[in-house]
């Protein structure tokens, strides 16, 4: 019999991710504060609960896609969480990003309810969640996401298994800052292109096709020869992440010197009121 | 007919990039001082030449493959230069990774010789040159681009005319500091996992799904994993390719403070005498 999975965070995300579920035939149940999403997914099939806490009891894996740390830890931990109903092996799967540190910490709090958890931070963006294309970095117990394989399969193309409890949220981590620093990077080759009156598509045409080919070359280069900053992904999202990634990599002792500088320019974007727009708009900052 | 060519410069990439010409098929003169190499290319059809000069007068295409702006300028206009026997309508395509704003000069000097000349930097490696799959970078008119098409074909794949002269070497300059720069980020995405007591491979693997994908973390990571830094590309020559980027963003008032801390890092490589290392070898820096 296919799991009944409840979801928890139905924003930009979220959303498109449970419709995959729905298109898959998973029986969902879903907990909104929006009346209009909550119609919505009424209307597409999906059981509207009450809390989170209602959720739990009715289901055997809960999703979390939320925003914040705080967020995750109230939906699991908080007067109306999942933990005071759910039941003793059921699943919480956590595709937020988020603390890896608080991650560990709310997998053993769950263990002691005999409750499993995995997290499962993803990347693609938007484009990929509404494709069933992300790519899904697994941390947990091994065993635990064999049983949820399917589950992932209906979401993303990408699915591994990075290691323990967090470890999904140190790739992401790490995914991010690589992002950041390449956007840097292509934003940097790009200005010297032009300001030395070279056309800078041509110089990301001959690009693409040798070692500093990059996604972000790809996708980020074109928005900014476009002065399209559509997200995408927002530079305040991207900020708080970029926030997590040096907070870990301060309490391991990581010297990253080329991310804070990414961060500074994700601040800078943010503080001069960008935040709604993609973390490529970076390179408005240096244009003007 | 087949365009004669003479080709200066059999090094480490001139070498096979010159085999290239010969299986084509095209008439091939050489300059070398290495007796080793002047056997190797006799042996395989080519013509010996005992000067730039005295090439210059037999061929209608001279390629240049030197390592430095000084190098170039010797080749073209020193005492035994090929600007004093090269036949008006002839071409001079330099290959080699030197300064915008000198070749300018150059083009122009030969100008007025009614020697053409194309900068034509490539990218791609030793593996590229040996596979013929090269990207190549050309700044100069596109009417003497069209007359050499056929045999930049045979030494790679990719070939953009990016604009006029220098313009190519502009294109080479963003490709090498997006790669330094990438590289660094790699490497502290790798130092962030590892030391958070997360396995590096499994979060490359993870992240060559999305959108931190790049050449750079798929080739350059493996190195950092394995702890194999055999060149690839030697630091030193990463170093050299780097100056001249930072040189023409000074000149031209660009500011690139990432590209320069890339440029940091390949200096304290080359500086503890790892010159000769792929430039990769920066993750070892911040590993000891």
């Amino acid at each position: 019999m296919m799991k009944k999975i409840g979801f928890i965070g139905l924003g930009i995300m979220g959303k498109p991710m449970a419709k995959n579920l729905l298109n898959a035939k998973f029986p969902l149940y879903f907990y909104t504060r929006r009346p209009e999403t909550e119609t919505e997914f009424v209307e597409a099939g999906a059981i509207a609960c009450s809390s989170p806490k209602e959720l739990a009891s009715m289901v055997d894996v809960m999703i979390t896609m939320v925003p914040t740390t705080h967020d995750v830890e109230e939906v699991i931990f908080g007067k109306n969480g999942i933990v005071h109903t759910a039941t003793p092996g059921s699943i919480v799967i956590d595709m937020s990003t988020i603390s890896a540190s608080a991650t560990k910490k709310f997998a053993e709090k769950l263990a002691q309810h005999q409750i499993d958890m995995l997290d499962a931070p993803v990347s693609g963006g938007e484009q990929g969640a509404i494709n069933g294309s992300l790519s899904i970095m697994v941390g947990g117990k091994e065993e635990v996401l064999s049983k949820v394989k399917k589950i992932f399969s209906a979401m993303g193309k990408q699915i591994v298994h990075i290691g323990d409890h967090g470890a999904g949220q140190t790739a992401k981590a790490c995914n991010q800052i690589i992002i950041a620093e390449t956007i840097i990077a292509v934003d940097e080759a790009l200005r010297l292109a032009k300001k030395s009156g070279v056309d800078p598509a041509k110089v990301r045409e001959a690009l693409l096709g040798g070692f500093a080919a990059s996604r972000v070359l790809e996708v980020h280069g074109k928005r900014m020869l476009d002065g399209n900053y559509e997200p995408g992904f927002k530079a305040s999202l991207h900020r708080k992440d970029m926030h997590l990634a040096l907070d870990e990599a301060h309490h391991a002792g990581v010297y990253i010197p080329a991310a804070k500088y990414a961060m500074q320019c994700i601040d800078q974007l943010v503080m001069k009121g960008h935040s709604n727009l993609d973390s490529s708009a970076i390179h408005l900052l240096t244009e003007e």
